[in-house]
């Protein structure tokens, strides 16, 4: 512990980061929640009860706080991509652990908007940067989709088709799932998931 | 025949409904090529080569124009939902040809403009409409999948998820289809169609 009255510079550091962590985690639920045309960083700012320069110190104009924002929704998804390399059994057992994984992150805030995020919503810049994220995502899902179907445990098709099939049944919820919803983000995943695994047919 | 140069009440409708239709196609294909809000009733009628005035004596403003699509998308697909009552087979087998018939009417001029129409960009009156539409909709979809579900055809299942996840894929190629694509919309049903309704597991 430092008794010290002045900060370190780790502890400046700390504290510079948590405060940045706040204002994205502030602006990313009322963009989600208001839209984000209608919210300001003004808005923003006075969530959080500071100022609007504030807002510019730590993350920049609201271009770039979209551009966080959704930039953290897709590290999020890679990570659980990553993430999945780890689970024990086949291709068929570590794609359903992401796409369940997959389907939580887009009901939760950076995640929701990802989906949500228009292009014309960000400068040419900014989007460019974003389709490439979104390639990313689709090309890990796809690799999960191409190992599974390598080990036999997932039956051969069209992968890059598979993949955009599994995404807009998971994207989905990101518009329609409430917080406060009849089922849980897990509950939706699960499901979800066991639909576009295994099929409607009985089993 | 009538041989006379003036036209009947009949060929006066009937000339009336094409000249409707002609407007209607044109306006749906604009709406979907460059967006909404980048169209004017302006552009439609110099596609055509007519006044502005012209649309609005077949359709009326743009706010009805595009409720005007919407609505043919959405009785497409009711169509499709009437239509498949009279397959042969289960439950199981009815729900399949639906999506089938659902997916190619998604990646048609009217049903993709179902999709990529935002609430925003309509009218509050024509909104509710859309809206209600649209339930009419899930509804249906999620009859078929009741009717499985009674039948022992389709595995028991949360109809209103089962609904939202296969709709959710399916209405995910009005955004990345291109008509000119590497798969042709029949292609893409099908192939959409079977993972849904068998999943990824090899049979």
């Amino acid at each position: 512990m430092n008794h010290s009255p002045f900060r370190t510079a780790a502890e400046r550091q700390a504290e510079r980061e948590q405060k940045r962590e706040a204002v994205l985690r502030a602006a990313v639920a009322m963009f989600n929640s208001r839209g984000f045309h209608t919210t300001s960083l003004d808005d923003v700012a006075a969530s959080l009860g500071v100022s609007k320069p504030t807002i510019y110190h730590y993350l920049g104009n609201k271009d770039q706080v979209l551009l966080e924002c959704v930039t953290r929704g897709v590290e999020q998804l890679r990570a659980a991509a990553d993430a999945v390399r780890a689970v024990p059994g086949t291709g068929f057992d570590r794609l359903g652990e992401y796409l369940r994984r997959y389907a939580e992150i887009i009901m939760d805030d950076f995640g929701r908007c990802v989906i949500r995020t228009d292009h014309e919503q960000l400068s040419e810049e900014s989007s460019l940067r974003f389709r490439a994220l979104k390639r990313d995502v689709d090309k890990a899902m796809q690799g999960l989709i191409a190992e599974g179907i390598a080990d036999g445990s997932i039956a051969p098709t069209d992968v890059k088709l598979a993949g955009f099939t599994l995404a807009g049944a998971l994207n989905w919820p990101a518009r329609w799932h409430k917080p406060d919803g009849r089922l849980t983000p897990e509950e939706v995943a699960t499901r979800m998931v066991d639909i576009l695994m295994r099929g409607l047919a009985p089993r």
